[in-house]
């Protein structure tokens, strides 16, 4: 199939690709989100009830979901994708713990956060905690190729955090900087969750590096559009409050976009607004304003397109099967996700 | 030699044992620092000056001196020591950060605490940084049981923080309790840093343990000290403030100690001013009077001796050598040091 192709009936069928990749991979989630309560499991209370209201709050377990739809793009049938998905998805949480004391967010998932509700000090230490779960994880699956793509997985997301809160209020940010940040934050992770299916499935570099590149242009489709969202999603359907990143002083692309096509007055907007935190009411409706002028959501959603476009080429080296189909359909799915 | 006759030579040489010890390992030291130095790089400049302003801070480099000694009883000859002894330091160092966003410190090592210069976030994140690095060099190692020994003492500590959050400001915290939490949180990595010596050196189950012991009976003695001098020492020799765990209302041996003897009068005292945190001018004078009224400072020196004892003995199934000779001084060394 054309890579032309691809595109034009992958966006038709997007929209029920993650329904339909959920349920295919549902049996082994469910092994996964067993292996999740077990493993945040600690004499010391507070760390399963800290940690399983992150857990259960759910999200879309999407991490873990690639690197089970991965394995099974191989028909890998061992046990060893239900610790590593495990694995993932600990690493997520306990970036998404640190996030919320760094980012100070009172909302996650739709739910007060965690720092919310217990404070900063908790949500430090049960981040730590997870993060040495995750590594325990690791350790217990024992092959050392899988250690070292986690492990430096784990290494880029924390340095991409790190850039990110320096770049975080500079709205004259580049964008080469801005996907720089993505693509260590968030698709680093997205990237491992893939290629670990090759190694535990012993499958050769071409294939690692196809797993790889899937998964980093997927995170960066995936989260391209979660920083669109932030200001064009109804808050309801996000599960989040829109605007977060704006009330946050968080420069992300859509700012980034406006603030560089912006006259002078806007720009003194954006400055007063982001830098100096001077925030009155209306100006998250007239940041949004300024966005729709220069067209920053459609140039998002097609850069998007752009990155969903490489993933599912990445895939191509694969032989066609259904699962290979659903992964190529999710990365346009992730263009399209209206939260 | 027997144990009587250990203690009491022992004692006497204390006092130098340090010293000697790190004469000793000084070469392969040196070799850790470049370690530490390389591994803290990143293109994200706030990272090495972050992490170099704690490293170069230095503190004593304990833990890595452990293993470099540890190492060199069985006359081992490779390199792995070097990073296994830097990875010991760089999870150290991390939780130095988280602890003090968690203490809300503002000095470390006679020096503004990092969360001090530079803010909590950048505290977490750099942390975390450290933490990851940490894996990648056990990763790096390769070997399973260095992996599983380190990664399980990385958990232990978390765990330890954790209950020390929540048991820290307890005037009824039970002395065993007070004692599970520095076994997590101090004398785990005390325990792995010596373990893993044994592990690079292919040496028996017996001797393991042997090592196990003896670092995990020098962290107990380590921490008792420890808490003990934070009011007993000078403030200018410990390099930090006398009376921090007090002005924070953390509740530690000294405290527990003379709580549970105290009047009523004298709960009370302890109730406003640790648990309340009411304190008022003398205060710290006060609670240092109640402390030396029913003996804490010497009732703790009994009983880090107790430990430093089980700590050399733990060492009496190795063959004699300077080596042994000086880490079983050093465990004295720890019940005596003057900071």
């Amino acid at each position: 199939m054309g890579l032309a192709t691809i595109q034009s009936t992958m966006h038709e069928n997007a929209a029920s690709s993650l329904n339909e990749l959920s349920r295919a991979v549902a049996s082994d989630i469910e092994q996964v989100n067993k292996v999740l309560r077990q493993k945040m499991q600690s004499p010391v209370n507070l760390i399963p009830e800290l940690a399983g209201h992150l857990i259960r709050s759910g999200g879309k377990r999407l991490r873990p979901m690639l690197t089970i739809a991965t394995s099974k793009l191989f028909n890998y049938e061992g046990q060893r994708h239900i610790n590593l998905a495990a694995c993932v998805e600990f690493i997520h949480t306990a970036t998404l713990l640190h996030d919320d004391v760094v980012d100070e967010s009172d909302i996650r998932r739709g739910q007060e956060s965690a720092n919310a509700i217990w404070g900063n000090k908790p949500s430090v230490l049960v981040g730590d905690f997870l993060f040495t779960r995750a590594f325990e994880l690791m350790v217990a699956d024992g092959c050392h190729q899988v250690l070292r793509i986690l492990s430096q997985a784990a290494s880029t997301i924390v340095e991409g955090e790190i850039m990110q809160l320096l770049t975080g209020d500079d709205l004259q940010t580049p964008e080469e900087k801005y996907f720089e940040v993505i693509r260590c934050k968030t698709a680093a992770l997205f990237s491992a969750a893939c290629e670990v299916s090759a190694a535990i499935c012993n499958r050769s570099p071409e294939e690692h590096e196809a797993l790889r590149q899937y998964g980093e242009n997927l995170g960066i489709t995936f989260q391209l559009i979660d920083d669109m969202l932030d200001y064009s999603s109804d808050s309801l359907t996000l599960g989040k409050k829109t605007g977060d990143d704006f009330y946050e002083g968080k420069v992300t692309l859509p700012v980034i976009i406006a603030y560089e096509a912006g006259h002078e007055k806007e720009k003194q907007f954006w400055h007063r607004t982001m830098v100096e935190q001077n925030q009155q009411k209306n100006d998250f409706e007239q940041a949004l304003k300024y966005m729709k002028k220069y067209q920053a959501f459609s140039i998002i959603q097609s850069k998007a397109n752009h990155y969903a476009t490489q993933a599912a080429q990445a895939l191509e080296i694969f032989k066609d099967s259904e699962m290979k189909n659903l992964l190529q359909r999710l990365a346009f799915y992730c263009v399209h996700r209206p939260y």
